[in-house]
């Protein structure tokens, strides 16, 4: 090409603010530059704080996005959104769960669709078909329920939405076993709330505030409730303190999620830390990596939560005044 | 064609688990189903209630998905973002930004974007270049001052992050109109906080719990505080507490954007609604009506915002004890 020739047509380049289109360029790849993330709710802070972490990482170690969509858990529409990315060029997705038929995400794999599993484990006797990190569920179970019998608890409970889900599955087998291995008069009990329509977090919050009254009329009250995330545990406080008691004085209280704004409430509260960003980096590391290098052999990866330690957690009443409040005997 | 031929075909399609290629479909009508969100941040859940509200509408009334993209108020980040979104095919995008300096969008609009303001006016004397859905944020300023003088404070204050955004503006000169037109003794301050680095929910209620310290130590301390969102007043209140003083015994507060989670903190926190769902909506079918309709005539919708009581506010201490703990005289 002569050089005025090339000036030419760097000009016109220039003038015309030419930009190679996105959609030819997937054409020739078949790649978009897109991580997908499936969400139950965005308008919950958990998962908003899961994506933030996420796309801050893709955007800047690999110049990815991430397009955010919401399932409310419904598999039908999990099901048309994972094949609606695969017809985007989309490579590959993460997927917040926790639906227990996977089927129609194998069937997304099966179309060459890479999915790395947030926070869903694999059964012991299951072959491992994609990628899953996830936190030690148990471990937080184990954690909550540790750090209320060092305060003094000895009948705890642990609150969690009906519907079965690996995740919560695990809390609760985590949260048994301390109390169980604790022994001299702990027991645990285990209750349920409804099922959620929707997951979004006005009804964590409500069945939060609507179980404290569940929680109140047991004949056996606990005094010492832990809960499967932060809102349940911050709509049940609410519902505590509606019914003229107090947090930690007569039940103490934890939460999961560690959520920024629960350091912010009253009483601060404490709760089982998951590495969500470190969780995030690695999600979208392996999701690259399958992107670069089909046929990558699928692995679970799990990492350690922690308890951070704030105002919610106390000694049980009885622990304190000669008498207590709640009549009900030891066992 | 014959009807074993057609037969054929369609067992092949089936088989083949054939889908027409979203990237070869979008080269040829040049669009793609998404619109995009530039958003602050997903972590803050005021944003992410309202990419929840969109994506609902936009997915069931037109089969379109939203790409959330987190800004953090970057102008450079922004335009980048823009320009992907236009590569990706994208035709339409709700923008949620408040930088005051606006160029970027334009050069976006000129590529043939069509771009959606949200919560940004038009200068009075500027020339309306896109569509803009606001709050009413002046009305919503008048009704935290005048909810705050009902309740007999005569010292209000405005909590605000340092850094003009016209909408932030709006609701300073509202707060600010409504104590003048209050007269008889009624004063109000504007309380600049430090300049947020990057909008995560962290930071909003840190500036709130920070600022704490610095409004109780003012000569003349306000009984009553409105402050520009929820998140900032949440912190607020625990920042409050934390020197051994009560909202709303001590001091009221007023938030905004009426957050899920601000019925279920203590005191449930008073705040300045936004219609978000009715706003978004409008968002999505306008964004719409602009890619079927190049050359629409661009619109500034106004939604009324109203206010939603709890129970952080309260009269101001001197109203109800004959010694008032702060003894600065009112002018």
């Amino acid at each position: 090409m002569r050089q005025d020739t090339f000036a030419r047509i760097e000009g016109a380049i220039r003038k015309l603010d030419y930009r190679p289109s996105q959609a030819a360029r997937q054409l020739k790849t078949g790649r978009t530059p897109i991580l997908g993330l499936l969400v139950p709710t965005a308008a919950n802070p958990s998962f908003g704080q899961l994506a933030v972490a996420m796309e801050n990482f893709a955007q800047e170690r690999y110049g990815y996005r991430v397009l955010l969509c919401n399932t409310y858990r419904d598999k039908q529409l999990e099901s048309r959104m994972l094949d609606d990315l695969i017809d985007f060029g989309v490579g590959a997705v993460v997927v917040v769960s926790s639906l227990s038929d996977e089927r129609h995400i194998e069937a997304a794999i099966e179309r060459g669709l890479a999915v790395v599993s947030f926070d869903l484990g694999v059964e012991p006797d299951a072959q491992i078909r994609n990628d899953h990190v996830l936190a030690d569920n148990r471990l937080a179970g184990r954690l909550a329920a540790m750090h209320l019998i060092e305060h003094g608890h000895k009948r705890l409970a642990f609150l969690v939405p009906r519907g079965q889900t690996m995740s919560r599955r695990h809390k609760v087998e985590g949260f048994l076993a301390a109390a169980e291995e604790a022994g001299s008069g702990v027991s645990a009990e285990i209750i349920e709330s409804d099922t959620l329509s929707k997951f979004g977090d006005t009804e964590l919050c409500s069945l939060g505030f609507e179980s404290a009254e569940k929680i109140l009329q047991m004949k056996r009250r606990p005094t010492g409730v832990a809960t499967v995330n932060d809102m349940t545990a911050i709509g049940l406080m609410a519902g505590i303190r509606r019914h003229g008691l107090s947090v930690p004085e007569d039940i103490s209280v934890v939460g999961m999620d560690d959520l920024v704004m629960s350091a912010y409430v009253w009483p601060p509260l404490t709760s089982v830390s998951m590495p969500v960003t470190e969780m995030a980096q690695k999600m979208v590391d392996r999701a690259i990596q399958h992107i670069n290098t089909p046929g990558l052999r699928p692995e679970q990866i799990t990492f350690a939560p922690h308890l951070v330690s704030r105002q919610s957690v106390g000694a049980p009443p009885g622990a304190r005044k000669p008498a207590q409040r709640n009549h009900a005997k030891q066992s």
